[in-house]
């Protein structure tokens, strides 16, 4: 008798879940430090988002070079 | 006797339990941040908010993008 | 003899079951701020109710996509 397995899906995708955890948390801290910034000095917003934006680049960028090579790894 | 498996579905749908997990958290870290702020100014309740939104498009894209590669990415 | 391996099931509940860690913490952290702030400002716990109810409903929509999921993903 042989095994049935019946498993379809791919690899990438759990890689992809797995990439979007760290940015997923990660660009949140950026905005609540922002949002808890903001909260303590409401006049500091615009600076304190400016500064969030290059966070938020960086780190997001981790996410979306993860749906990149999702199609481009095979 | 080889082993019997009789294990089904698809590996997509671990790939996005595991996208959820980052954003599910981090959406959740920005809107305590609103609370906590408005807890201390609420007059601020505004301001924070505008924030807010922004920080939750950003993450919760993360998820929301991890459902359509759960069904393009074969 | 061969080990005897009779394992059933199937991936699509796991990924469900990967789909509510980040909820779950998600939706608790978010109460638990609304709790922190009635703690500290009684009086503002209508306000920080009302912000509470958003992030809820964004942040379970993760989970409740991902009982969808598990059907429609074969």
């Amino acid at each position: 008798m042989l095994p049935i397995m019946e498993i379809s899906g791919s690899l990438n995708m759990v890689g992809y879940g797995l990439a979007t955890i760290g940015p997923g948390i990660g660009v949140a801290m950026v905005f609540a430090a922002v949002i808890n910034g903001t909260a303590r000095q409401p006049e500091a917003r615009g600076a304190l988002l400016s500064t969030a934006w290059i966070g938020f680049a960086v780190v997001e960028a981790l996410a979306i070079i993860g749906i990149a090579l999702a199609f481009a790894i095979q």
